[in-house]
C-alpha cells in the first residue's frame, strides 16, 4: 500500500499546479483506500511475485483508486455536497469547475495508467468497469426522488456505481497474475458482492450511524431525494400517514428541521435497516463463497474478514 | 464519414435510455465532426485500405469524436453555456447533473473504443491527449479573469484543450496505416498547427461574427472573463482609459449591456483581430508545410484547403 500511495501522488503530478494541489487535498483526506488494496490482495491471493521490477500490481491498484477519486469528485459536484469523509468535499474548497476538470484529468490519467501496463485484457476490464459506473450514476439520476423506483433497480444503480468497480480491481488482479479464467470469475465475483453488501452497508448507515463513525452527515442521501434500500423499505412497511411524509421529503423534496428525526423514526420503526443489512449478509455470504476455490490461507481469511467487517461496521 | 456518423450513434446506445437521448441531442446539433474528418483523412492520407473487415478509421474517428463530445459537455457546465452551435445547449435542456455524468460515460465509450481498437501506440496517443486536453482545461480556468496571463500561457491554454486533439486525431491515421515514424510526426505537426489556427480564429469569431455564422452568442467569452489573444492584443495596445475598460469588465467581471459594443470597438480599433488572425496564418502555413513529406494528391490539396479555410472563415 505504501507503493501504491506513492503511486497515487507521482501520477497525480502536472504542469499545471492547481491538479497536484487538488490531488493533496483528496489524499489528505484520506479515504479507505478500499478499491486498490482489493487489486493488490487479488493479485497476491493469485501468487503474482511482486519484485522491484515487477510492480504492475501497484500501477494498477493506483489505476484504480483514479478512477474512484474521479468519480467522487464528479459526484459531489452532482449531489452538490460540502463534505466528504467528514471534511469539507474538493467542490466546497476549490469550485465545481475545478472538479469537474480535475476529475477529468485523474480520469485520463487513469487511462494512461492501464496503457502503461500494456495489457488489453486489463483495459478491457477497467474500461468497461468505467462505462458501467458511469451508466450507474445516470441511473441514479434519474431515480432520484421517485420512490416507485422497483428494488431491482436500486440493486442496478448500486450494481453500476460501486459493485462494478469492486469486482474489476479484484479481477485485474488475477490477470497480472496470469491465472486460469476461473479464478478471475471467482475474484470478479467476490469483488461484485462485496460491493453490493458494501453500498447498502453505507446506504443503512446515513439513516443510522452518527457523524463521528461515517465521517459524513447522516441524511444526506434524504436532503438529496436520493432512493435508496431502507427507504423503500420504509416505504414499503410504511402505514397511509407515512408513505405521505415519504412522498413530501423524497419526491417533492419538501423537507423541515424535524423531517430528519421523524424519517430516523420511521425507519427503526419498519425494520428497514435491518432489511438492508440482512440483504446486505446475502451479498457478503456471496463474496466469501467465491473465494472458496483458492486454497485456505492467511490472505484468503483476511479478505474474508474484510467482507464481514464491511457488513458489521453497521452495528 | 456516413459510417463514422453511423458508429457515433451505435456506440452512444446503454441501456439507460437517458444516454442515447442527450446521445441523440449531441447529434442533431451535429456541429463540423472536424476531428473525426481528420482521423479518416490522415488515415487515407498515408494509404490505409479500408475494406469491410478493415474499419478501424471508422472506430478510431468515432473514439476521438467522444471525446470531443465529452469535453464540450463538461465545457458547457463549467462556462455556465446555455447555448452551442446556435442551439440550446445540453446542459440547459437536461440539467448539469446530466451533463456531467453523460459526458463522463461517452469518455468511459471512447477508452472502450481505443481498447476494441487493440493497438497499444494508439491507446497511449489518445490517453495521453486526454490528459492534456484536461490539463489545458485546468489552465484556462486559472487564467480565467486574469489579464497579466502571458500570451505564451494563453498558448498553452488553446494548445492543451483544443490542438493536442487534432493532433491525436490526425497521428491515429497514420499509426492504423501502419506507416513510417516520419508520417506519424508530420500527422501530428499537421494536426497541432491545424488546432491552434482554428483555435485562435475561433477566439477572433468571438469578438467579430454575427451569431449566424458562429452558431453562438458573440461576446460569450468575455461574459466569461477568458483571457482569449483579441483580450490581450486590445489590453496591450490601448489607452490607459481602456485598460481600466478591460479590467472592469474582465478582470472584476462588471459587465452592462453597453460594454460588449464598447469591446468591439476596442477590439477594432486597436486591429486585435488582425493580431490574432496573423498568428493563426503562422499556425496555417505550418500546418500546410508539415503535409510537404507526402507526394502531391488531391486529398492532400483538400486538406491543405481545409487550413485555409479554418482562417479565412473570419474574414
Amino acid at each position: 500500500m505504501k507503493a501504491c500511495n506513492r503511486a497515487i501522488i507521482a501520477r497525480m503530478e502536472s504542469p499545471v499546479p492547481l491538479i497536484p494541489q487538488l490531488g493533496a487535498h483528496l489524499v489528505a483526506a484520506g479515504g479507505k483506500r478500499l478499491r486498490p488494496l482489493l487489486t493488490l490482495a487479488a493479485s497476491r491471493l493469485c501468487g503474482y511475485q511482486s519484485t522491484p521490477e515487477n510492480q504492475r500490481h501497484v500501477g494498477l491498484a493506483a489505476c484504480v483508486e483514479f478512477i474512484h477519486t474521479a468519480t467522487l469528485l464528479h459526484d459531489d459536484v452532482v449531489d452538490e455536497s460540502n463534505l466528504r469523509r467528514g471534511l469539507a468535499s474538493a467542490n466546497a474548497v476549490f469550485g465545481n469547475k475545478a472538479s469537474v476538470l480535475v476529475g477529468d484529468f485523474l480520469f485520463a490519467r487513469s487511462f494512461q495508467l492501464m496503457t502503461a501496463d500494456g495489457s488489453l485484457k486489463v483495459m478491457a476490464i477497467l474500461s468497461d468497469a468505467s462505462a458501467t459506473i458511469a451508466e450507474g450514476e445516470v441511473l441514479q439520476m434519474v431515480t432520484q426522488n421517485d420512490l416507485s423506483t422497483p428494488v431491482e433497480r436500486y440493486l442496478e444503480v448500486i450494481h453500476g456505481k460501486t459493485a462494478a468497480l469492486f469486482a474489476a480491481a479484484c479481477r485485474v488482479g488475477a490477470v497480472v497474475a496470469d491465472r486460469p479464467e476461473a479464478e478471475e470469475v471467482a475474484l470478479d465475483r467476490f469483488g461484485t458482492n462485496l460491493g453490493m453488501a458494501f453500498q447498502l452497508v453505507d446506504d443503512a448507515l446515513d439513516y443510522a450511524a452518527d457523524q463521528q463513525i461515517l465521517g459524513k452527515t447522516v441524511g444526506d442521501d434524504m436532503r438529496e431525494g436520493k432512493i435508496t434500500l431502507p427507504v423503500l423499505a420504509a416505504y414499503e412497511a410504511g402505514s397511509p400517514e407515512d408513505r405521505a411524509f415519504w412522498e413530501r421529503v423524497i419526491e417533492k423534496g419538501e423537507q423541515t428541521d424535524a423531517d430528519l428525526s421523524h424519517a430516523l423514526g420511521l425507519i427503526e420503526k419498519t425494520g428497514a435497516i435491518a432489511t438492508t443489512i440482512a440483504r446486505a449478509r446475502v451479498y457478503a455470504a456471496e463474496a466469501v463463497e467465491a473465494l472458496s476455490i483458492f486454497p485456505d490461507s492467511e490472505l484468503r481469511r483476511l479478505m474474508a474478514e474484510t467482507v464481514q467487517y464491511t457488513v458489521d461496521r453497521a452495528r
